[in-house]
């Protein structure tokens, strides 16, 4: 898994799994509809948002994993089916179910997922035809293509790929994420469907899956915008015929769950990479909080300010605004012993300014398309990191044009 | 006071103050230090902001508002004194010490205000220079070019001036505000200073000054970002000769809290109008919440919300942004009973959009400068209104160009 480079299109084989990504009319170009299939039943997780408006298809689906085994999902882009009220409800039913029909298993096997604009019906027509094209296209590299169907204000589609080794066998992880506004903790408007052949009882599988989402996903935010549609689930359908992982006690389940980790962690910063608009992926680290708490509540402050966003866009290495969206977020702080870091150049330092030739050299950097801000608040041991990403002009086309 | 109108360049007299702003360079251009001096011993009250990085004059104003008795005001634009540790609470007194010098009082009867550039030493040769010629400008019709000596990126000065009757007096009351960026609750980099010749005893004075800032100022939100250097004062000299308000008690003590509040709260419209690339001024209203605390944290999700901002730059009547932003926030709302009203348009009723008319009817509404988003959650009785603008390509501009 190459880090640090946005993903191209490798088209990764997960043993016993089969996707398919086409267009089934929904937007108005591109592919809209994904469908991915476990060829056995499969252990199965999810997370999804905690928001308080959520889509039909977050309704359904949470219904849907609450037994931990699933064969497949099913996924749109175009239409996110939210506020659509009973109609809603029904039309995400029947999408799993079409789709059961066509893979020959039980709708509450299916989960279900639309993301795109809010207030319109899905068009069921569409749907019905796409499943069956999607169903007649599975293939066991057609995880790119699904990839591609859930993009949204995407630029470019995610897809990663991940091997561990777990007692005798190899098994393998693919997973696919679409970002791209509208994302901040607790999921966004996150869609990422993870599969893997490695054998995983239902209840760690739960376990691993929130364990990785909070370490990555629910670390990303590019807006401080949470969606009504967010969703990450895992299948786990056992074809590489390991023992069944039940807790973290074997060093193979911790493979995996580092791998998991990883994966998840590189599909979040991917996600980043291509926020709406965005020129740059920025990783905000603090530590030195009074504790992890105050610490993420800095490193969020830091991430969705909009001083703080626009300056990285201009290039511009202002400590002030970082240091005063941390103080308006009433987070304690030592400011005689309080250090930020700009890619790697401290500029602030003891309660001063490092002075203009280390503000020059942190400009420099700052023109990269990485950039790193630390922040240490001389207070304690809490440290959190986040990613995000600057805020454009583009991001501002994006939303003035984008129309629901 | 003439409300819905950008403020002009009134010259209000309130009997017994007299104000100069004048040029001694620190900005690259315009007046940059502002003098407002009461002829006698004035009651004085402040609010500043809560952040846990404030700059030292905030530092320094705190002490010498503590004895509710202020004869004078002092503050400069450009550089906001924040950061500098030590030298940063030497220069603030320093400035404070000049002023007293040049009006004949105490330094501790001095308020002193700085905003701008964070980071950066006060010029003290410059602020010395500029205080002996604001002292010798003072005029009583000097509060317009205070007005404008205390701007920063604003684009034009908020200046209003607004009566009460108070037993036999008529009393005056005039304010002064600027913003534009860097705009959140508790205060914001928000500097008003607002005069009066009624005779207020300190105590209440403090009280009133409390709950107008909180009823207006508080009520403001343009980024989500809270300053280091936000001040608001009020000083009540009692030249109009009226028996000392001492509480609410009489109507003379309500006319002039009315009053106050009314003066509050059109100068923090006159900022959210201003905010940095507002092209609109957007009143916020939350009905039917749980709580007023409920009520509130909805509000300001809706105003402060980036893709709720770029929609109303766009004109376009997104409901789905608003119900999005509110349920990210997590607030409990019954989405079968919520509805969303755009500049009177009910564009989102009983779970469902209200169609395609309404849509564009709240659309060609959302063209106009004042806009009004009410929300009715359906919860319970909770209200709250806050105040905000739009997000537009120039608010990325300032924010990328602006360099500290």
């Amino acid at each position: 898994m190459a880090d640090g480079e946005p993903p191209g299109l490798p088209r990764p084989l997960v043993p016993g799994f089969r996707a398919a990504g086409v267009r089934c009319g929904i937007k108005q170009a591109g592919l809209d509809l994904a469908l991915i299939a476990s060829d056995a039943p499969a252990a199965a997780a999810a997370v999804f948002t905690r928001s308080t408006v959520v889509g039909a298809p977050v309704t359904v689906s949470r219904e849907h994993v609450r037994r931990g085994r699933l064969r497949a999902i099913v996924a749109n882009s175009g239409c996110s089916n939210v506020a659509m009220g009973a109609r809603g409800i029904r039309d995400a039913r029947r999408m799993a179910s079409l789709a059961a029909a066509a893979l020959g298993c039980r709708a509450e096997e299916v989960l279900v997922a639309s993301t795109g604009v809010i207030g319109e019906p899905l068009p069921m027509e569409k749907i019905a035809a796409g499943v069956a094209e999607a169903a007649s296209d599975l293939a066991p590299d057609g995880l790119a293509d699904a990839s591609r169907a859930i993009m949204t204000t995407d630029l470019v589609p995610k897809l990663r790929s991940v091997e561990a080794r777990v007692g005798r066998s190899v098994v393998r992880l693919a997973g696919m994420a679409k970002g791209s506004g509208m994302i901040e903790p607790d999921m966004a408007t996150l869609l990422s469907f993870l599969v893997t052949d490695a054998a995983v009882a239902p209840s760690f599988l739960r376990r691993l899956l929130r364990e990785a989402a909070d370490a990555s996903f629910n670390r990303l935010t590019i807006d401080g915008e949470g969606s009504t549609s967010d969703t990450c689930a895992l299948l786990a359908n056992g074809a590489a015929g390991n023992a069944p992982l039940r807790d973290a006690s074997s060093p193979g389940a911790r493979a995996f769950r580092a791998a998991l980790v990883g994966l998840c962690e590189a599909l979040a910063k991917d996600v980043a990479r291509d926020g709406e608009g965005a020129t740059k992926l920025v990783t905000v680290r603090v530590a030195g909080a009074r504790s992890a708490a105050d610490a993420e509540r800095a490193a969020r402050r830091v991430a969705n300010s909009v001083l703080v966003k626009t300056a990285l866009f201009g290039g511009d290495a202002n400590w002030g605004r970082i240091l005063q969206t941390i103080g308006a977020g009433r987070v304690p702080l030592d400011l005689a012993r309080t250090e930020v870091v700009l890619c790697g150049v401290p500029v602030f330092r003891s309660g001063a300014a490092t002075g203009p030739e280390a503000r020059g050299r942190a400009q420099q950097a700052l023109t990269a398309k990485e950039v790193e801000i630390e922040v240490r608040l001389g207070r304690g041991r809490g440290a959190c990191t986040v990613w995000t990403c600057d805020l454009s002009y583009d991001y501002v086309r994006i939303n003035a044009e984008y129309r629901t």
